[in-house]
């Protein structure tokens, strides 16, 4: 597509980390004689926007991963290792590696995204896992089914109440999500199958710090979302911080709640790359990068997706969302390209916002276009359409789209499996 | 079905293990006022006949396991618990859990099947992972796929030879499935997309010990199978066994290979079923039950399935095959359903041998019904449509023919993923 020139010929560009940012980046990025080499410490490309749904027993973990090498299969200039990166040497524009030889770059682009953040209270993570990996995924999953199991065979009630006692910490997209289909469960799917416990009887709370559900979505909509998560039987509390985190429960303000499932969706923070760069970032840890995305001093260096601090021209930052790391992908990806070709690189990144949506349970959903604001089940079918387009690969798209076929129509869920090894009677409690 | 009788009122049944033969039992078993208690270890039934297409990349783990208790949504007269087993006190009629309190029951039925058995060398399980879980499967992936990724970051020639190097050991269908499939990773899948490892040189070993691959197979289709696994670029290796597995590599008869990837495919052992009852099992572990497929002394304990060694009238041992497993099942729940209803119960279980099928590749399998001998495609097909026949409910059925369309057309398997938690990293070597 672009003309050879001296300037690429050679030329080697790092990608860190195969999430939306990066995969748009190398996606887009073609030139004549550059090698890429993309690194990820994962063997697969997440749709995270789907991945609650893999916590939930609705999909399989085969349905939103896809292994990043197989993405670039036809594409001979792209080199796929499965690495850990352990430092960046500016100087050297080397990238160090835990289980390989460095490797040496003349264009580095970090999109390596945001884990949790427990807001200094690590010790939270046992208790509460939260969402950002297939693993992740599969720990939820089990701790899910693992609480109605056990309560099927506890003979103490305050046990029994307290396993069939969920909370969920943060209520943004990921936080309702999660406790409408936990309310699913208990109200709509299991309670045919046990016979000692009516699952209807789960508490299920979504507890929120701030002072609404869903904080980034308009005021009538976030109400819509409560109403709807309270019909599925979700206690929902706002403008109360979780205070305590433990095996046995959760302390919310002065109330202790005992529950023996709590998950965490409540806070991230970006990635080490700070860090590896020795450069400042803010205070979720993101690098704060130049309008061109770039690394203050280091034109060579680009920093992309939830790793980036972006703040545009009006002063509003860039939000942490899949369709805003893609964005800057194509963005670095393009200037790429025009480097490369010696035309003139374009100098400032711009969000264009697409809109933001989110899903509450079976035929309710949130879609907040600016003017254009939906609620209830034309919200939902646009969620599902749009995530379905969104899907990497035809094989994806089908498979997802019988799974909800089957999953809304039936009742049944296909994924409701506990995997892990030893998952079950290993666990304290 | 049946009619009430005095002897049913009450009766309290005890299934431990969901396979194939506990849930061919309580399928069958219907009697008014019996009420019936499942116990497994995992809250999902198995398809084991295609669990090595989870190991090896072709199924989902969803698309192979069904959560048992929505299996008997619609029988009230069944209870699910998830709960491990310790002891059986058949003086008391009652069975031991590790975590819920003690049952009592009228009958038991013990279908807990067999595990791998590493024949006194149990060192040899860390390195060389059988297939029994869901769990082994996606171990089993990690390994393989791991091998490959790690073979294209190594720098040393010997290690990465020893990387793409992978024994199985063992050549009974489950060996010779495993060979086929990894035979094809290398060749067909994988080499479009590694640009430092052309894993065409990969070195495929399957080793057995007696003297010919698929042993239960007449001489004509075993050496079929030889042919087609070395058209796969598998060494197929007879007459030899494996006198030492370490994590780096195996030893056969006085022949060290280097191999980081082994897997064990060679033999089994049966549940504890008989350390419980306090019975005498064959060599193998089984239990040896009467005609019946009751425990002796107790004709209100049955064993069946691969937990159970079942000779018969003939002399012949009941093969452990998933359909005599079925059978089993069926056969003690007729027999209850028999006794409950003060009819006359049947005395002699008798195995109908249906057939041997073993798939080696895309296109290549052997089909044997005693007259009737098939190879190549027509038994593959065979195979495809009696296994996707066999599998429980609709869905799977779909998804299952959905998946291997997928695969076999465009090459590409859904589930590549290495999904186990820090699975890569922290591995040894």
């Amino acid at each position: 597509m672009k003309p050879a020139t001296d300037t690429s010929e050679g030329h080697h560009v790092v990608v860190i980390g195969a999430g939306f940012a990066g995969l748009a980046a190398v996606k887009n990025l073609r030139a004549k004689g550059v090698r890429i080499t993309v690194i990820d410490q994962r063997n697969h490309h997440l749709f995270q926007p789907l991945l609650y749904q893999v916590a939930t027993t609705i999909l399989p973990t085969s349905d939103v991963a896809w292994p990043i090498r197989s993405l670039f299969k036809h594409r001979p200039d792209v080199t796929t290792l499965l690495a850990r990166v352990v430092g960046v040497d500016k100087d050297a524009r080397t990238v160090h590696l835990a289980n390989a030889e460095p490797l040496t770059y003349d264009t580095l682009i970090i999109g390596t995204g945001a884990r949790h953040s427990y807001f200094g209270n690590d010790e939270w993570e046992a208790a509460a896992p939260g969402l950002k990996s297939l693993e992740d995924a599969t720990t939820i999953r089990k701790r899910i089914l693992s609480a109605f199991e056990r309560a099927e065979v506890a003979d103490d009630p305050a046990e029994r109440a307290a396993l069939l006692t969920f909370v969920i910490v943060g209520a943004g997209p990921t936080g309702v999500e999660l406790a409408g289909i936990i309310g699913e469960l208990a109200h709509r799917i299991l309670p045919k199958e046990f016979r000692r416990i009516d699952t209807r009887q789960a508490s299920i709370h979504l507890v929120e710090a701030g002072p609404k559900v869903l904080p980034f979505f308009p005021d009538p909509l976030s109400e819509y979302a409560v109403s709807a998560l309270q019909r599925l039987g979700v206690t929902v509390t706002t403008g109360q911080a979780v205070t305590g985190i433990a095996s046995h429960g959760v302390r919310i303000g002065d109330t202790e709640i005992p529950a023996r499932t709590v998950l965490w969706a409540a806070g991230v923070t970006a990635s080490p790359a700070a860090a590896w760069l020795g450069v400042p970032s803010d205070r979720a840890g993101r690098v704060e990068v130049q309008p061109d995305l770039s690394v203050p001093g280091h034109p060579e260096i680009f920093v992309i997706g939830d790793a980036a601090s972006v703040v545009q021209a009006d002063g509003q930052p860039v939000p942490g969302l899949a369709p805003a790391a893609k964005q800057q992908g194509q963005f670095v990806a393009r200037l790429l390209n025009a480097r490369f070709s010696r035309r003139r690189p374009p100098t400032v990144f711009r969000y264009r916002h697409l809109g933001n949506l989110a899903t509450v349970g079976k035929g309710a959903a949130v879609a907040d276009f600016g003017r254009i604001r939906l609620k209830g089940v034309v919200a939902w079918w646009l969620w599902g359409v749009a995530h379905i387009y969104f899907l990497i690969g035809t094989r994806s798209r089908i498979a997802v789209a019988l799974n909800w076929l089957w999953s809304y129509t039936t009742g049944r869920n296909s994924a409701r499996l506990i995997t892990q090894r030893d998952a079950y009677f290993d666990e304290p409690g």
